[in-house]
């Protein structure tokens, strides 16, 4: 992907970076200061930034170009500059999760994944807009703005972490986190054309990350290559990333169960046949008796009950800092009966524990990431998330990569679900195309 | 326990029984018809077993006879007479859950647990009677009857296990099966004056067994030892059951929380001498910020939500085979908000996550099991599970042991929860003292 910018810096990513650091090739100064004013740039007609912390962002810069000047880089990422999803805390700084009522919320201390990325030398610069709270896929944010999709203005980055796919894609930074509770992290990196990868459930810590549900958030980073997301992703887990998984390709069947876009499925055969021209092994995967449409539903209903808890106080405070969509889905999901929940949790954890066995055999199993391409705002197809959710569902790794373009220059993409990060992470790699030469927003 | 038997059968427990089987001192056809004898005599006026399958014990304990003639015994429990609480399925056998709405329910199939039990060769003498639905603890069942505590007529001998905890207490059986959603081995066990373990969460498969909640619900052994009820264990679960762990004994402080009778409050200070003069070093342990009654009707709530989408079916179908106030606790957990259900659920699995962390420096950790011992028929305590429900929200291993009787014939109980099976049976078996001579029913 990275060839693709003109910007040696940009083109780097975040591995690159590191590489470019210890040849001293440039700063870790000269690398933010790239990204700072690329954001000054490019983010006015992008909307994806929300804050940019500069004075913290260059003391982060100047301390990690000290640290290399003496040769001893923190990690592999000392001096990355990243973004981070408004629902992170990032100490001294807005904390919106998107949502009007949150707008003055000031994080008295950062989320433990900034922690993290901060003892690993990164540079935080700043927070990325998201569909407000996190439930939806538009970022179409109605208190920060709508995010364009670097590839085509007037169309959806997706979401909910908009920001971060689109900031990402348009090189404002080199890595981003966001959140992914039924597919957050993947869809906009689908439609934004760049790797987003759902680690294992519980592998990375949520204290300090406003969550949408307890159950299903999986906290992930988007980069511009699978080597860029697990150097991001090895910062905030204490999880072995691993090696990648020898043996068979599974690809996942939907029967028609889901409404695939023509360029989307044509995108799945092609990456097919790339993996039999790569000397894989491929077979279909099954899933007997998921229904697609059902569980995301099942999903929806957990997330907006487990949301109205999360934001109950804030809700009976200022309920008009919510639109009203949004504070309706909180509301719906949060007074429905009880025995409807537990039936959700119990379905979803038995149709998790059926998928995790039906992909143990695989080296990975791929499907679409989601069923279509960016679209137009205004637009919001109901499934979205039919095949990100089921990941969640499983608690397993996942990683969204770009295959290709449309004709017409809109992203494609794939996703493979697997037993490891690194199986996830090394076959996105290897099944992977880059964009070409339609990707917009060269700097 | 076992010498107050003077029946020398009843009197060797699992254990025992395995070494008479293996020095041919008697049969498993004998010790089948021994505790067949012994039903026939005492359960009329026990009512703890409400079906007995004589036909299949009589054709397991011949079959079992002639592996063990063969010399070629399946499992330390070849031959060993167990009961099955009546929410674990018999196949062909009346599968009532206690509740009259599936009075005539014959099963289809054997539960996994009894599969694993025959697979061991142990002889399946029947079902016990149970607290209807597994939803309380006195086995005042209005359907099957009450079950009397052996050592007291007109007492509660526990529940929801109560069958379970009578039937080895009267020596009805060498090992019976319960399920312990809040405390509902361990409860009966300890008004019964026997051991019983609640393994780790999801260390027994639950499939074929009429679950009450299937995020609190273990099925567990009930034995009149420690060794035995590991043995039985063994038999039901791939888990290792693991060796003893050294260390530390915490003790638990509850700080005046929950109301304990004075003679249990005497019992667990003994049992804390106990360990002392047994050479271990005894430490108080305190869970910041636990609320014991508060956390208890939370679980209770995940419990009557889950059990309604259990029974929701036969609900509908037919209500009037739910006693009013079964089925009031049902609706009414079932009908509460989600957001309700699911705040329950966040606060119990963080309160399990806490009280792990708290237990994981110690070899295990002690306190009572319930704040009371057995009482009359008629009243029921709020508090019975306040101790040991805290062990179902962190899904460790938990034992209750008999710790002698009090001064007018009641047993006493501790129970230990701890890191591993054989850290809590381990511990359990070093810290109980025998119930003395005092002990009813011995045949």
């Amino acid at each position: 992907m990275a060839e693709e910018f003109s910007n040696s810096i940009v083109a780097a990513g975040v591995v690159g970076l590191h590489a470019m650091f210890a040849a001293r090739a440039i700063t870790p100064v000269e690398a933010t200061e790239t990204y700072l004013s690329r954001i000054a740039r490019l983010n006015p007609g992008l909307r994806a930034v929300t804050d940019v912390d500069e004075a913290g962002a260059r003391a982060g810069a100047r301390a990690s170009a000290a640290r290399w000047a003496n040769g001893q880089p923190l990690s592999p990422i000392d001096g990355v500059p990243v973004l981070v999803k408004a629902n992170i805390a990032v100490a001294g700084r807005p904390w919106t999760a998107g949502i009007g009522a949150y707008r003055d919320r000031i994080a008295a201390a950062d989320a433990e994944v900034v922690v993290r990325l901060r003892h690993a030398g990164a540079v935080i610069l700043g927070s990325v807009n998201m569909h407000e709270g996190a439930l939806g896929a538009t970022t179409d944010n109605p208190w920060f703005g709508r995010t364009a999709n670097p590839h085509r203005p007037g169309y959806t980055p997706g979401g909910s972490s908009g920001g971060s796919g689109a900031a990402v894609a348009a090189g404002l930074c080199a890595a981003a986190l966001g959140t992914d509770t039924m597919g957050s992290v993947r869809i906009p990196s689908a439609y934004c054309g760049v790797f987003g990868h759902k680690p294992r459930y519980g592998a990375v810590s949520d204290v300090g990350t406003t969550a949408l549900s307890w159950t299903l958030d999986h906290i992930g980073p988007h980069a511009r290559s699978a080597a860029d997301c697990a150097a991001t992703l090895a910062a905030i887990t204490d999880d072995p990333v691993g090696t990648p998984t020898e043996g068979v390709l599974g690809v996942l069947a939907f029967d028609g169960q889901v409404e695939v876009e023509p360029h989307v499925a044509a995108a799945l055969v092609e990456t097919v046949d790339r993996a039999r021209t790569l000397g894989l092994k491929v077979e279909t995967v099954r899933l007997s008796d998921y229904d697609f449409g059902r569980m995301r539903r099942l999903g929806l209903l957990i997330s907006e009950a487990e949301g109205y808890v999360v934001h109950q106080p804030m809700l009976s405070e200022h309920p008009e800092g919510f639109s009203n969509g949004f504070r309706a889905l909180l509301e719906w999901g949060g007074n429905q009966p009880a025995h409807k929940l537990a039936s959700a949790c119990r379905e979803i954890t038995r149709a998790g524990a059926a998928i995790r066995a039906a992909c143990a055999p695989y080296a990975a199993v791929l499907m679409p990431t989601a069923p279509q391409t960016a679209f137009p705002f205004g637009a919001a197809p109901a499934n979205q998330a039919d095949f990100t959710a089921l990941a969640n569902f499983t608690g397993l790794p996942a990683t969204a990569f770009p295959v290709g373009m449309t004709a017409d220059g809109l992203p494609l993409s794939c996703q493979v679900v697997a037993g490891s990060e690194a199986a996830a992470l090394g076959m996105a790699e290897r099944l992977a195309t880059p964009l070409g030469a339609t990707a917009g927003y060269r700097g």
